[in-house]
């Protein structure tokens, strides 16, 4: 039986629980009853191809925007409007309850990533097809299911409350899977429409299934194309093979050079900041954390690899890395092409822990590289160097790695509303991905967030076949209906 | 004036020189009055996009074979066929004049090399454009222009003799450009057609700008794919970055893995079959070959880079080489996309010398990559290795090197005939490319052929904006009729 469900029958009568706060007709009931339509509304959301990386598809993160603001008003959310940012807009909102109540940031993101290889998707990517229980789509777990789950629990509130029990400000960008390049502008333009007491953000992953977690660190990011040019034009790799730098097997010998035969970063200094954790720390997060063998199996192979001396998950945790996201350079199309390539590209991504600085971490990594190929800043070099190539470094977004305060109301009361959810204590896990929003709130408005993340690593994100587990999505409106309940009366209520 | 032209005021008079040896009407004064229809004509069959490592372009092969087949008739060789191979069809033809008389084998290839990327074409690459006194186009110098050179040759004997003077074999073929798949097998069961005294190939460069090469060496070829699969599907590089083996990153280590630092490769055993060159003959060709500079300067690069102890000359000729000639794996498209990829391939290319074997060295490089991670054997291994990647090496085209005998009749006849043309002694060079027919000629047939070229570095070649001088195509029809006057007489005629 549910907390908020306002049964006379409430098992935790005497208790300090919200079902005895006196809530009327219950959101969670009406919650229960509504799912069906609140499925097909996900849906709808889905079929929006909002791919922010895509050029082909602003006019579509436009209508995904408008799509969500006139929702966000049907659900009685008036206030809601799509604000420019300059680059893909933002919906942004507010519901103004009680001064004296706290007042709870809402952050999601409607954009989602690209499709491609789309021929590897069971169902169109952009269709939202329902099976078997699950909700398939680009965007179904990362990020629309998450944050619509919200909504739903906001709408919940409303129909059955006339508002939710806090103040509430809401901030859905169309950005955060390119970097978020426009976010700080709009936070510190539009300071007064984001002031609160703790932010809730449901962009990460539970423990496992039936087993909740709060996030409570973030990896930083940085990410950076590397461009080698060689000759002019593609050369005959007959008539020059041998004899000529071939930018592709260069690029090859860059790439390797970033690693030590373990996995581990080979460039210099990249280890100098960060944080040494305390054994009892590690000891800690080895209780807590998913085990080799899990995360292994979540990414489907057999084993792993990585630095000496570090659990699986401290290596995608609370140690820095870097992969290589994509290659590119030379003949891609059938057949042979017996060619020298002029050019080739590597896509990278650095993935940084407290306390590295995305900043300083450019600076080792373009000492690194000069220290290999001349690079190209600024017409300093040569067009073709001593070795006949040339090496540019692209930067592109960035994030800062965050550390939260798990003692916080925000993240108390949503370990609370997690626990009486799923009936289970909540993993407090430092997470391997970024999130900018996360440190930009902690920055800019001294906020923390609680990471109420209702992903499985097995959901696909960022991969063909993404999808979301309508019970989840169910447990989740769940949990931010409670979430909202104890962050209302000061997130320390039980 | 030409010594072909019937003049009375030849300055040969009273040599053995072919202007006094009964031609009537002159061959070259023909072709020289002819040019532009020839030009019109090379522009239609240029206009044929003959791609035959696109399956897109199957009936454009076979439309452009027909083209041919029909124009040889058109000039007189009514004996011409499109004949089926299994493959790309190829169209044979041959004129008898004298059973006495040597017959002459000549080859060359109507299909061409991709376009991609059709951004960087100045011209549609299947435009045949003429411009500032070349001719635009995949295909203008390899192989068309030069294949025309010689059908051109011929309708000058013939309609102005009547006939070659010398019997001609004619097989050109539309599978060069991928190894040849089915020449083998086309010239074993129509052996008949082939039977020849020497051959003549132009497919091959000249040593630079008004200055003929003979070429009396090919590298032979062992194209393959090297194929790295790790994850099931691309992982969210956040997630499982650092943990789990990134086949880009584990391709690059094995492409690395290939080279030492100065260039050469490091595959065990690979030099053990190479033969080693007099000191004097490396002398000979230090002296003939272009020079470094010169080669650089062709590739459009400031310097080069390779084996240590050898020339840019040897290095790409008679040193084996190994090509990365394309990569792909992970995202591709615009923006960025943080995964850890589930797959990644690289295209490579040996180029081989004597005594190399392709064979022998496909052993050396399987045990070579094997050492360094699992290969996939029919399912010798299991799906996911210990370092959690499946290696898979798949063969292509492969073809032996060549040594020719400069003194055969075949090649000196082409020696003087260059002589004669450009008023220059050829140089004769070995190459760095791969002509599969050549070695197929010498080994089946124990023919010997004249790798007459007209190409040059600079022609872009297997590149985007291939162009060929419309005054080297006019030189190279001189050259082919001369050299069939030399060749009808033995070879040995001056």
């Amino acid at each position: 039986m549910n907390q908020l469900d306002s049964s006379p029958r409430a098992p935790y009568a005497g208790t300090n629980h919200p079902a005895h706060t006196g809530l009327g007709k219950s959101p969670l009931l009406h919650a229960a009853a509504s799912l069906p339509s609140f499925e097909q509304q996900l849906q709808e959301f889905i079929r929006q191809p909002s791919v922010s990386s895509d050029p082909a598809c602003r006019r579509d993160l436009r209508g995904c925007a408008r799509w969500l603001a006139s929702h966000l008003r049907e659900i009685g959310i008036a206030s809601t409007k799509v604000v420019e940012t300059g680059g893909h807009p933002a919906v942004v909102g507010r519901i103004d309850v009680d001064p004296r109540r706290p007042t709870l940031l809402i952050y999601g993101h409607y954009d989602v990533q690209p499709v491609k290889p789309e021929s590897e998707w069971r169902y169109p990517p952009f269709s939202g097809r329902i099976a078997d229980g699950y909700i398939f789509g680009r965007g179904a777990a990362d990020d629309k299911g998450q944050l619509f789950a919200h909504v739903k629990a906001l709408e919940s509130w409303i129909k059955t409350k006339g508002s939710p029990p806090c103040n509430v400000r809401i901030l859905f960008e169309g950005e955060e899977e390119i970097g978020s390049p426009h976010l700080r502008d709009l936070l510190s333009k539009r300071r007064s429409d984001f002031v609160a007491d703790g932010a809730v953000v449901s962009d990460t992953q539970m423990r496992g299934p039936g087993q909740p977690a709060l996030t409570v660190g973030l990896r930083g990011k940085l990410a950076f194309d590397l461009i080698l040019e060689g000759p002019r034009k593609d050369l005959h790799s007959g008539s020059f093979g041998g004899a000529i730098r071939n930018p592709l097997e260069a690029l090859c010998e860059l790439v390797t050079g970033f690693y030590n035969a373990d996995g581990s970063l080979a460039i210099e200094g990249i280890y100098d900041d960060v944080a040494i954790r305390s054994s009892s720390s590690r000891r800690r997060l080895l209780l807590m954390a998913p085990s080799a063998r899990e995360l292994y199996e979540a990414a489907g192979v057999a084993s792993g690899w990585g630095e000496n001396g570090y659990s699986a998950y401290e290596r995608v945790s609370t140690r820095p890395s870097l992969s290589v996201n994509g290659i590119t350079g030379g003949h891609q199309g059938p057949g042979t092409k017996a060619i020298i390539p002029s050019r080739a590209v590597a896509r990278l991504s650095f993935r940084l822990v407290p306390n590295q600085d995305p900043s300083r971490v450019a600076d080792l990594l373009r000492r690194h590289i000069a220290s290999r190929v001349p690079l190209d800043r600024g017409g300093q070099y040569p067009a073709f160097s001593a070795t006949g190539l040339r090496c540019q470094i692209k930067f592109r977004e960035s994030a800062r790695p965050v550390k939260l305060d798990s003692n916080s109301p925000v993240i108390s009361s949503a370990a609370e509303a997690l626990r009486q959810t799923f009936k289970r204590e909540p993993a407090l896990l430092p997470s391997g991905g970024s999130i900018p929003i996360v440190e930009t709130l902690q920055s800019m408005f001294g906020l923390q967030t609680a990471l109420m993340g209702f992903a499985l690593p097995t959901d696909g994100l960022h991969a063909p076949n993404e999808h979301f587990e309508l019970k989840r999505f169910a447990l989740a409106i769940e949990a931010s209906i409670r979430m909202m309940d104890l962050f209302s009366k000061g997130g320390k209520r039980w």
